[in-house]
């Protein structure tokens, strides 16, 4: 028999909420949910209607518990899911860590690279721990990822994700939680690969929306997938992880999604790109997080220093910040030196 | 200096025109570029009017040569390439193998296993040569395959194959015969992964167009084209093939464009299917050949042979022909017991 599962959730956006529904429809072991909001008006408003404006339709269930105490939201976890973006997540660990129970095991969604550290999310959680507790053991870390489009997900409609742990025990306890009749969760053990794909193809995801802004075709987009989806898995290889990773459901399976389905973020950023606008007003624009954008500055200083061939991705960042046109990219692109194709 | 090359493309479908047109953009080294077709009236209507209903709007150089004497399509050729439908190709081989100067290298475009014998299209060439010529030594062969929506290559937009071949020379002849400004071609060795990768997507993208027609979303779709790349990958290796080609341009590559290109033929099909009309309706109503219903049977038989796991291909071959619904096929992939991710 399972033991009781008392969940947090770190963050109130769309991952947030869509991961409540699921645990909300498992039932039991799960016997609460709490909802840790950092913004107190977002969060407030939350708990009042049960809606947010970050995902329309939705309505959270009466029993999730919505709060900006973290003290509240953290007493008696069993098991914390990090759903920050990124490039936040450090100031908000520097805020939990006093509070959190270091034998507790932290699963992490967010999708990205830290600026500066380039570190992956469940890598910026065990460096705010390891600080805090001195060096010490961290508790278990686990990625979950894969192709989720939180409004399909919010209507139930079928999806699968990997959970990445080095503990078989964990990624198989997370299986265990969020496996319902519409979403299938794989266990896996290669957690750098999973963050990693999941960081990197919104860089990928970027280019592929400025070949929709330019009419380019979907012979275009699907070759700019496949030679995108080599060069993820070469920076990857350099990084220690496994190559198979990037063939899977939280490599190939996201980067389509995120690269052909017409909602997504960074695919839509890259459209509006392709089309002509500017970075500074298409952001000024948006209300959520284009997590490609910063992700792409980290990419290329990991190529770098990993020595790693990646001209996409090199290409996505000359656009977004060194005046380059997506045309100039595309000519560039399609006029490099034939050659025998390598993948990974 | 590259040698004048005069080139005989066989069937004057979609993909004949546009490689016509590419031959005809290349220039030198091309001197004659000639389309054989199978059926006379097509052909003289092509021919005097330069125009094909396969291909709306696209119009064929005056200088190729459009015939139905096989004679005069082949003599002094110096490159043949393969463009009929898989499950054609015996007979149309059949008849021209006579002609044939055994010297000549075959480039094949086709998708898909021929039913009965299961064998990829140039190993049907293979074996109607080997037979005609006593077994004895067989042309060069290559497989050319990729993302090619034909209406964008005609179109110009921009495009990647792969030209696979056992002799590099060969390879590299084709990528330099066919590199123009809009076409990038990668040189490639394996000839087996390369013909497989694109006849089994078929039957993937039959199971992604059902998906479409059920309305269950992008990440359904997404989670299915990682999970079909893994059984095309397993069913590959089992064949001989190496694992990276599915990871590149004509493997991922093509499969993506497959699945999520509303103008795929197999795609539609699914999708129709999905929504509830029969297969024998579908087909009655399409001029052209859905490459993945025959190709399914050549696949599951394959699966067999080699004792391959393949459970989409084995739910859509269920769904052609033994009445399994797709809803229901879509449960059984959904409720299988949770697992390790396993990719090829």
């Amino acid at each position: 028999m399972s033991h009781p599962e008392h969940i947090t959730i770190l963050g109130d956006g769309q991952m947030a909420l869509v991961l409540a529904d699921v645990l909300c429809e498992r039932g039991m072991p799960v016997h609460s949910v709490r909802i840790w909001g950092p913004i107190a008006d977002h969060a407030n408003l939350l708990r009042e209607t049960r809606r947010s404006v970050r995902l329309p339709g939705f309505v959270l269930d009466q029993d999730v518990i919505v709060t900006t105490d973290a003290r509240e939201a953290l007493s008696g976890a069993t098991l914390v899911i990090n759903a920050i973006p990124t490039q936040f997540m450090r100031g908000v660990w520097q805020q939990v860590v006093a509070i959190v129970d270091p034998e507790v095991p932290i699963v992490s969604v967010s999708k990205g690279i830290e600026n500066k550290t380039l570190l992956l999310p469940t890598q910026i959680v065990q460096d705010v721990l390891s600080h805090a507790f001195g060096g010490g053991a961290c508790p278990p870390l686990c990625a979950l990822s894969g192709p989720t489009i939180a409004a399909e997900l919010a209507s139930r409609m079928p999806a699968a994700m990997v959970a990445a742990s080095e503990s078989r025990i964990l990624a198989e306890r997370v299986q265990d939680l969020l496996n319902v009749s519409w979403l299938r969760i794989y266990a896996h053990d290669d957690i750098i690969g999973v963050e990693l794909a999941g960081a990197v193809k919104n860089v990928i995801a970027l280019a592929a929306g400025m070949l929709d802004g330019l009419g380019a075709g979907d012979n275009a987009k699907s070759a700019l997938l496949a030679r995108g989806l080599s060069e993820i898995a070469r920076l990857g290889v350099a990084n220690g992880a496994k190559i198979d990773t990037f063939f899977g459901i939280a490599g190939v399976g996201d980067l389509a999604t995120t690269c052909f389905s017409p909602q997504g973020r960074n695919r839509t950023c890259g459209e509006r790109l392709g089309k002509g606008e500017s970075l500074d007003s298409i952001l000024a624009s948006s209300s959520s997080v284009v997590e490609g954008v910063p992700t792409s500055r980290s990419v290329i200083q990991l190529a770098r220093r990993e020595n790693v061939d990646m001209p996409i991705a090199f290409a996505v960042h000359g656009i977004l910040f060194e005046d380059l046109s997506p045309e100039e990219a595309i000519r560039n692109l399609m006029s490099r030196e034939t050659k025998f194709e390598q993948v990974g």
